[in-house]
């Protein structure tokens, strides 16, 4: 009874969410703080009755609200159910593996590949540096490829890239094949490159609101593009599902968006308390990476990450290991509240 | 910089939302009735910061409610962000156009022609019967088909199938192939088939809480049909989007799935309005198509369509029609508040 294309199929396996006990959940990088105070009151007084009614199916006043804030025009922005149908949308809109690969880190968000065989696209996986920074000269090299899709900070190293790095990567890159960048964790010190979408019409941005927003139950992605790349996402939308951001995410995310303030105050205690972090863990001679995201990536010399990952679940901590050649000695450990952080660095200590 | 499958595509087209000005809506069959009041205390008191985590990306909870509420078991429901989103899991997942075309009525959603563009599906529209009536015993004569979809009740003619009619599709069909029924109007009194599901393995049953749950503007839709069929479409979402179903979708969802006693009274209304409705036009002199569902598709001798739905829209009355041949004499209505339906009564009176 199953298609073809349906048995060649390897799902992305999303990170634990256990229902059996309490956790420390440290491994889905979400944020500890809670979203604005503000849709507290939208809900409270959210008239029901309107819900039996289609949402706009262009979500208007929320890309308006995200248009103002990343001081674009609305026709440059594009919503999706979480950035990951936005991603799975950009695939199928943008790359033909004829025209060659798409190329992406060799250590990554590891759905790109799922996206690939979902809709028939080839790739190939670009090592990354030794100090596992990435380097764009080699996917220039790479002649034969169809699009570059990159995220910045990478996970799960969280290693930001010198926005110069991409610069020079749309410069060289020719102009009629897509470069996505995908910033999901861009709010936690990273330099967006939101700015250069009106210069590089080649050049999509993809967002979320489930990280630096505390939103991850919401599902609210976003891209911002030429209007030629926008234009085509809603294409694709409109031949998937007519509505795919119900009633209530787009008014969460209107008020999301437009809380600046208190986003930037959640946002640098996160920042603070991965430094101190970082810094505490080194000192326990541990090996962390240079993050600018909510997460680290970090590892301990004669120890490998999934027995760190059994160790700490004992402890009742959930970080996330990757069963990876060049990766498997590390966890990548979410960054939580000061405490939670403490109390990890206790544990750490004994391992 | 758009790939060759996104060049081929020609989106659906949802009917208006217009932001305009107000007008009697009955275009997009929406519920008129407000969903389970039950619903508000839950958003009064919703604990926003749990939206700071990821949801349950199996959603546990209400596929137990759904199992519940139609007496199978978890295993047998998926549930999707909106129903279209499950169709077009479900055509992904089951269809091979080497395996034949994919059957589906000539007038039905026009929806599934744009599934089968994305995902490079071949189809075959079957011919109604002289009264738009649907005849499975030809779909049976197509030896080379892929698999069957077909709306019970049919849109937007609004014609229930005798289940007779469904159960002799599924005894002489071949097993290895899918059935699916598109069961998003059965509240309005069709009989459904959700108790075939057991026996067929590849009867695939899909519903949506848009329109008898009046929750359009939530996006929930769920599917029921054997494990096998169940755990495909997991897979598909798992290697598309991993958390399709946001939290408050989830909980409200519940919350409607359980409260059956007030979604009957609101149903039986609309069923007791639709009947009084079509009989009071069809004195008016118009032909009235026998609906099953929250509309009436309904034409009048000697003007088209889309002149009654122009005539209509200068009243403030919206309602839809379809410029295709066989059909543009109708234009579908849907099924209001009888205030609403006595506005519109008076209003055809004139035409």
């Amino acid at each position: 009874m199953l298609s073809e294309r349906m048995k060649k199929l390897t799902p992305y396996v999303p990170g634990e969410q256990p229902q059996d006990r309490k956790y420390l959940k440290l491994n889905t990088n979400e944020n500890p703080y809670p979203p604005s105070p503000k849709i507290e009151a939208l809900l409270k007084d959210y008239d029901i009755e309107k819900l039996r009614l289609y949402p706009d199916p262009l979500s208007e006043n929320l890309r308006e609200r995200i248009a103002e804030k990343y001081r674009v025009k609305k026709e440059n922005v594009f919503v999706s159910n979480g950035s990951d149908e936005a991603l799975s949308f950009s695939f199928y809109a943008f790359l033909d593996s004829n025209n060659g690969n798409l190329l992406f880190p060799e250590f990554t968000y590891s759905f790109y590949p799922v996206y690939c065989d979902f809709y028939g696209i080839q790739y190939q996986k670009m090592p990354l540096n030794t100090d596992f920074s990435i380097s764009t000269e080699e996917y220039l090299d790479e002649t034969e490829s169809c699009g570059i899709i990159i995220p910045n900070p990478n996970a799960p190293t969280g290693i930001a890239m010198d926005p110069e790095e991409i610069i020079f990567l749309l410069e060289k890159y020719p102009r009629d094949r897509v470069i996505i960048i995908d910033e999901a964790y861009i709010d936690f010190g990273g330099t967006s490159v939101v700015s250069l979408t009106d210069e590089f019409r080649n050049l999509l941005v993809i967002r979320t609101l489930s990280k630096g927003m505390s939103l991850a139950g919401l599902r609210l992605g976003f891209t911002i593009g030429s209007k030629e790349l926008t234009d085509a996402l809603f294409v694709v939308k409109d031949s998937f599902n007519s509505y795919p951001v119900d009633m209530i995410t787009q008014r969460i995310s209107e008020i999301a968006i437009s809380d600046t303030e208190y986003y930037k105050s959640v946002t640098e205690k996160i920042i603070a308390t991965r430094n101190v972090f970082s810094s505490e863990l080194r000192k326990l001679g541990w090996n962390v990476l240079p993050s600018k995201a909510n997460f680290v990536f970090a590892g301990k010399k004669g120890i490998s990450g999934q027995e760190i990952y059994l160790r700490l679940k004992e402890r009742g901590i959930l970080v996330r290991y990757f069963h990876i050649e060049g990766i498997k000695d590390f966890v990548r450990i979410t960054i939580g509240k000061k405490e939670e952080m403490d109390r990890l660095l206790e544990e750490a200590a004994k391992i």
